[in-house]
């Protein structure tokens, strides 16, 4: 590079270069994008832009949204507002406990990108670790519930309870339509289970826990401990409810089951609760990871994803994820529930929380926190207050004036549970100290002597309740204890994995774009992590200036007129967005419209939301374009004029092209009455460019853990605002304690917080506030791009399965790997997993077409990475052409076999028809770095056939050694 | 596990588990010691213990430092006392400015365990990333200096301009015993010159930068931009200087280069600075990245460490460090310096700020501070206030009542230079704003109009001294830009390396312990990090704290009087103690005691700071147990009497033994006059044991990195307190601005900064409030107890070397690989590099004695990590065994050609006499989790020979590509 001084003077403006981070999240630089450009023969990103968004659909103006700033100028707005939050210590309990996140987890899992740029481990080679840490959670919530088996997660413990009570309504032999809920559930669990019974006609039976032997019902759910506190022996419930044929749903606590008796020994069949407590932060009500456990029976009707073990073409031991037959994006409409993300990286932190106490350390935390408990119940008694008997860690205290102990409380700095106005809770929790409940006894008059009271108090868990059975027996959950050993056992499962820290993730429809280091660095800051859910409105101050500034930026970036943050999944949202079409219909007199019109090529979730909203799925046809059949909308919305609810449609479509006919379609739905839902999807193709509110659509959900940069964690966090027109908006879910509803308009909560996963939304605020109007724009711009780029440099080597105007693509563009699959054997799987003998994680896998992958690169990669993957592409393809001329086998070929693992290509046996540099190194590039799968191909069909869940018995590997020392 | 409840109610006390750190920092539990101790052959860790520690050293009471604390009470302890720091706007220069880490890399660098716990890159196949991210460093401030090599940082500016002194000394042709300093480099680096040049016999002239031309000097030192920030042009100084065999040495900025003229464009010889600005915080003075660039010529009398690049045994480019027969551990009293660290950690950051700014963006930066230096010094001469010309980032304001300015100043949070009572300095930075400028302004009585100014105003560097050259154009500074670009960048080199994060480092003499991440995590808060060395007193309060804290647990941990925390490294601490001792006899009127007596097993360090003291080496035998011959010290202090000035000792030695002797030994050196230095490498088998300060000896440097838990850094940072008993505490280095001086005792500075490496300080503080009394001298049993598990688990396969009373070793054992190399041909070098194959960091090689690894565990070992090493050398022992024997060929073994990479064992051909199974895979364990070396083993003749020492040129590479595709 020759460098001669500028000879125009910049000015300070320029220099300052608030734009800087456009330039960090943008993969290509100026001159990368005009050769780009030049490839796709435009001259200008404009000019591009215009040859594939449909003009009827384009945004006149610009984003109103402030211009860029700089990741330093972000950063400190972000802090100013996190200054207006008040951590007070917070003892509200209801499902939410403070906890202290071990700095080894804090540090190498949440902040660290290989773990939290993970996509969901669709691909089992390149995911072993995060399967294997989600496995221990997996076992850790099976242990200590005493149930057969836990699935990789759920979303709160609130909607856990949810498809609780659709599991049990399929898998109950009784014939009863009621769900008997404790009224000792938590209120927000109760609420959640409101909003879901409805539309699918479930009739809630909520009464006092001895009702529930009485009550026919084909379930109960009962809250144990309960949401005072108190521990109840349910066994002889749980007898009376099995002998109507009921089944018994239990919320639960996991850290209080390390000393009460597990719900599986006393008869429970499904049991839910929120891992929050092991290491999680309040974050504000999520994201926390929730688990369901069952008996192995339901399994197969389980909702959520569900890690198993299965072996790999070596026939060792591998992880996969199971039961996808159980999955929305297979059973569409007839799916056992909508979810289609999990809470993985928490799930992941809350296991590991666990490998590192171990049952001993959980055990003595829990010891400690009931300590404290009895300790200040003892000071309390003595000083004449009422405390229930029979807790954990949460006392319900009576006859008190409560608005005075309040007050005492906030001006301490303290948060206590609001009951009513003679109760008051009080939860203990990790984070407690004796400080803490010297100062708790002090609100209430009473003056604690903790020593003597530690001396002469009883425990108070109810002796017929003591836990006796053992749990994290495992090897995984006894040697990880010390920092060392956790930090290596936590790098090694990171490193069998590949995330977005080694290398692009091209997946269609899923986004998988920067997660900026700046975006990420506020979630873990006390000011947003540290404010319980329940806390009082006067100490979110900050957060509510976040959330309305978050929610003002999405209304402008989609063209909606109001957005609530609570769903925290894309499926939450979807099911937000019906259910406030389905309420806006009934509140117009017309309760009979529950047709839900879908394209064939929709996500599989659409369906399955339309049918939680109790709505009837017509599919209609797409074209040989992929784009959905116009006409065929038309009929079926003519056919179905009077029972017209809504149509869903993606935008762009999930076959990667603008359609030409979306204005037209909205006014065909329209006409007949119905309302149009646009799937959030494919924003990405978007911002900036149109807005879907602007254009007819009524509503959307949002993926912010696409568009807007939350990074999907390894399979979550997800979140999924809901979008709306004016008219739609009072039909969005209510907050806790509900203002909608009070107004008589609210479709009740979603998620089990007031703002679903509120503590991971700084990440969205600080992508749109540092990239401002124009840097969204062109991100968006880059994004449509580098697909096109990627389409135009594969198009001599793979047909693109569908294209828009002028032979364009969208943000993503479908390969068809089946004429090569007809000609060669081989399969678009096969060219999936031998992309990653070349360090790459796969495209989407035959979605939405079988037989194809769906490539989306995002604005993120640069023409290098792209390139890379271009050439990688580009091999295959000749790998592909050396089967057809027969210089490859078609029965043994490095496709047929990938990926390669080190075990084999060292292997000093080698009895494959090609050399074992091309399996390993089939470009020299990958010489100077190379990712080695830690497994084999898995074999699905021996997963699925041998369903085995928890940590794998160490004999396994042993078996495996001494096959190979053999 | 069964688990049954407790018998015994557990107290609170016990429940709240504050010594919960512990188990966390010390790798075995409580069985496993039970069962190590077993192996070994006591019941106790005490017995253990009394076995090994002689009786006359023991220390009869615990230390007197309270109890352990837990994490979270220890953050919250260290919170507060950050809370007491007050970080001001910081605009002082002097060789420290404010500086934007960019945050992909402060989160995946800085506080990133992968680079952190990274060791001295000895071992270079496993140290290729840190390397390649070093020889970026290289370039870097090669190419903005203009001269031909630079090497892989220095400690600090004002040390690299003592070593310039030296080198130029060494190099100079002329006959001249006179160093020129110019009087307007830094104070402080003046300060050290004068430290450095007087045991030397160097005579300093400080004068004018004209003066320069006429005083007949070896060589010159001057600062560009000066220290008041004026550039001046000294082309004909240096042809002057030139013209008599003088040499040029230049102190520089390297932000300020990217706009002016190169050093090596006008007659530079050396260059050294600070790369500080480039992305590493102020954090109260260091730890920084020093440089030194200069002309080729001088290369191999050039001081510290430098990467090169040579090949490795397949071919292909390989970095390692070159030239290392210069260094101290080699060259000893014949060293060219004491220098064995380098700043590793932050010269990886700074060369990584290097990659993502690249050229166009450092320049960016530079004209950005430049055009606000511009606009303020327009603003304050529009109101009447002089500022000199010909500057770039720093004004030098005259003619105004200082005082006045500085506490306005005060009064609005910002701190200005304080030069004199009428002058003014303002150093402004890429943090500064145009809020900042206003408000400096505004100090002055000056109203900024910023967009006028910036208008009107002219650029302020001297016309002739404009740099037109181009710099940073390999492709590695042009590449990363984007955050996902670089982020892989930087996570594909640290998977190149071995850190311990992936496995212990057992490197004896080194103590590679557990950096536990709640020691790491105060270093990045603002309130250490973001203050300016040279802030007032009143702003560091919560420095003072953690300083005096921090001091006081060394002083009861060694038993000395007092502590300097100055020297920034180990050797600045023996070089500090060395001038305590010669300061203290030359204050008692025996300036001629100036012999050192060294044993033969010293660290190479202690020679090189002796000589640099002035002293002269004796050297004094060792007898075949690895003991110092007390006799032989015993005849020489008596043969010296007169003129003994110390002894310097390392206990336990550096033979890995407690030698019994060690008392008798301080008392004839006392006996004759001498002082005794206790090298602190060792401390970390003594600490909560035994104390030197309290048996004998006078002084010691302790190795905060080694025994107290600042991590390695991969080389560096370094500190290297300087402990000492009542009598020498005058003599410890002065602060800046001398009190000691001021009282007539001082040394002397060592360091650039007051307190060397602050802002690492915390980690050691940390440290020690984790552990508590007890928990120190548990870590210092169980090390014990770890390197003897070790010597006896392997003695039935190794001889270990030496051994203390009843045939135990202290906490290192020296493995004696002579005897295999002489039956087998296979070296201790081969067995280090086989160790890789098995995932492992190899023990220290050949030091102490040739043909030996000396292997040091440490207390946070787990047994499973001890017992997998063991596993990896009982195997290797076997395949020795195997070459005994002739079942594997003498020339052509898994040892001889270790370590294997990925391309040595997939390649198409095999032509070794042993299966390729047994090259990757020698056990089976290593199946499931493999470490894979990016190169073979490197070829350390033809990196010496063909010296290179900048970034690869991209066609290396194609090359090598090329090749294979042939």
């Amino acid at each position: 590079m020759t460098h001669t001084p500028s000879q125009r003077k910049p000015s300070l403006n320029e220099l300052e270069h608030h734009d800087a981070f456009i330039a960090r999240h943008i993969g290509p630089n100026d001159a990368e994008i005009a050769h780009m450009l030049g490839v796709i023969g435009y001259d200008s990103l404009d000019a591009m832009t215009d040859a594939i968004v449909p003009a009827n659909i384009k945004s006149a103006q610009a984003l109103a949204l402030p211009e860029s700033l700089t990741e330093v100028e972000a950063l400190a707005k972000i802090r100013a507002i996190a200054g207006r939050n008040q951590v007070f210590r917070s003892f509200i309990g209801q499902g939410y406990y403070g906890t202290h996140t071990p700095n080894v987890i804090l540090r190498n899992i949440l902040e660290n990108p290989a773990w939290y740029t993970a996509y969901t481990p669709y691909q089992a080679e390149i995911s072993q670790g995060r399967m294997e840490a989600l496995i221990n959670f997996q076992t850790m919530c099976a242990d200590l519930t005493g149930m057969e088996i836990a699935n990789a997660s759920l979303l709160d413990e609130a909607t856990a309870a949810a498809e609780a009570m659709t599991l049990a309504k399929r898998s109950s032999k009784s014939k009863s339509n009621v769900f008997f809920v404790s009224e000792n559930v938590h209120p927000q669990t109760l609420e959640v289970l409101r909003t879901r019974a409805e539309p699918l006609g479930i009739e809630l039976h909520v009464g006092a826990d001895a009702a529930a032997a009485d009550v026919d019902s084909y379930g109960v759910l009962l809250q144990y401990p309960d949401t005072f506190g108190r521990i109840n022996d349910y066994r002889a419930l749980a007898e009376a409810v099995h002998a109507r044929n009921g089944l018994v749903c239990v919320a639960t606590d996991l850290l209080a089951l390390t000393l009460i008796a597990a719900p599986g020994e006393w008869g429970a069949d499904i049991v839910v609760g929120n891992s929050q407590r092991f290491g999680v932060p309040f974050g504000n009500g999520g994201p926390h990871a929730a688990f369901m456990a069952c008996r192995d029976a339901y399994k197969r009707s389980m909702p959520g994803r569900l890690i198993g073990v299965s072996v790999d073409a070596e026939g060792k031991p591998a992880y996969r994820l199971t039961l996808q037959t159980r999955e929305q994006h297979i059973r569409r409409e007839k799916a056992t529930s909508n979810i289609c993300t999990a809470q993985v990286l928490l799930a992941v932190m809350a296991g590991m929380y666990a490998v590192y106490h171990g049952p001993e350390g959980l055990t003595r935390i829990a010891r400690r926190v009931h300590r404290l408990a009895t300790i200040l119940a003892g000071g309390l008694r003595a000083a004449g207050v009422a405390v229930d008997d029979g807790y954990f860690d949460t006392l319900h205290v009576c006859g008190v004036d409560a608005a005075a102990i309040h007050a005492r409380a906030s001006a301490a700095g303290i948060n206590l549970r609001r009951i009513d106005g003679s109760r008051v809770g009080i939860s203990l929790d990790e984070t407690a100290t004796r400080e803490d409940i010297v100062a708790i006894a002090g609100l209430f008059g009473a003056a604690l002597d903790v020593d003597a009271l530690d001396a002469s108090v009883a425990d108070a868990l109810p002796a017929g309740l003591v836990r006796t059975s053992a749990f994290l027996s495992h090897p995984v959950f006894n040697t990880h204890h010390s920092e060392h050993e956790l930090l290596r056992y936590m790098r090694s499962l990171a490193d069998k994995d590949l995330a977005m820290d080694r290398t692009m993730i091209p997946l269609g429809s899923c986004t998988m774009k920067l997660n900026a280091t700046a975006e990420m660095i506020p979630v873990t800051w006390p000011e947003f992590a540290n404010i319980h859910p329940l806390a009082p409105a006067e100490q979110m101050q900050g957060y509510r200036e976040l959330i309305d500034g978050l929610e003002k930026m999405l209304v402008e970036c989609t063209g909606y007129d109001a957005v609530s943050l609570q769903p925290n999944s894309g499926a939450q949202g979807e099911f937000a967005g019906l259910l406030a079409i389905r309420a806006y219909h009934r509140a117009n007199g017309q309760p009979q419209r529950d047709i839900c019109l879908i394209p064939e090529s929709a996500h599989g979730t659409n369906p399955a939301s339309a049918q939680m909203c109790g709505m009837q799925v017509v599919v209609t046809k797409c074209d040989a374009n992929g784009n959905v059949d116009v006409d065929d909308i038309r009929a079926k919305a003519e056919k179905y004029s009077d029972r017209l609810a809504a149509l869903m449609i993606t935008y762009p479509s999930t076959h990667g092209v603008f359609e030409e006919d979306v204005v037209a379609i909205c006014d065909a739905v329209h006409r007949h009455g119905g309302q149009v839902y646009t799937d959030g999807a494919n924003m990405n193709a978007l911002v900036g460019l149109a807005k879907p509110g602007k254009w007819g659509s009524d509503v959307s959900h949002l993926n912010l853990h696409k568009t807007f940069c939350i990074p999907h964690g390894g399979g979550g966090p997800g979140v999924g605002p809901c979008a709306v027109k004016a008219h739609l908006a009072p039909y969005l879910p209510n907050s806790f304690g509900g203002d909608a509803a009070a107004a008589g308009g609210g479709v009740g909560m979603v998620s089990a917080a007031t703002w679903g996963s509120a503590s991971i939304l700084p990440i969205s605020w600080m992508y749109i506030t540092l990239m401002g109007r124009e840097g969204l724009r062109r991100a968006t711009q880059v994004a449509l791009l580098n697909a096109n780029y990627i389409a135009r440099r594969l198009a001599p080597h793979y047909e693109t399965l569908y294209t828009g105007r002028n032979g364009l693509v969208a943000h993503e563009c479908i390969l068809d790997l089946r004429p090569l699959k007809d000609a060669t054997g081989v399969s678009a799987e096969d060219v999936a997993k031998r992309l990653i003998d070349f360090g790459f994680h796969a495209p989407t896998l035959s979605f939405p077409v079988a037989g194809t992958l769906m490539v989306e690169p995002t604005e993120s990669e640069s023409l290098h990475e792209l390139d890379r993957f271009i050439d990688a592409m580009i091999e295959i393809r000749e790998e592909i052409r050396a089967i057809e001329d027969g210089r490859l086998e078609r029965d043994d070929n490095p496709l047929v076999n990938a990926p390669h693992t080190a075990t084999m290509v060292a292997a000093s046996e080698w009895a494959h028809a090609y050399p074992r540099e091309l399996a390993a190194f089939p470009l020299p590039v990958l010489k100077q770095q190379k990712y080695w799968p830690p497994v084999a191909r898995v074999d699905n069909v021996h997963g699925d056939k041998n369903v085995f869940c928890s940590c794998i018995p160490v004999d396994a590997f042993k078996d495996e050694e001494e096959a190979t020392e053999a």
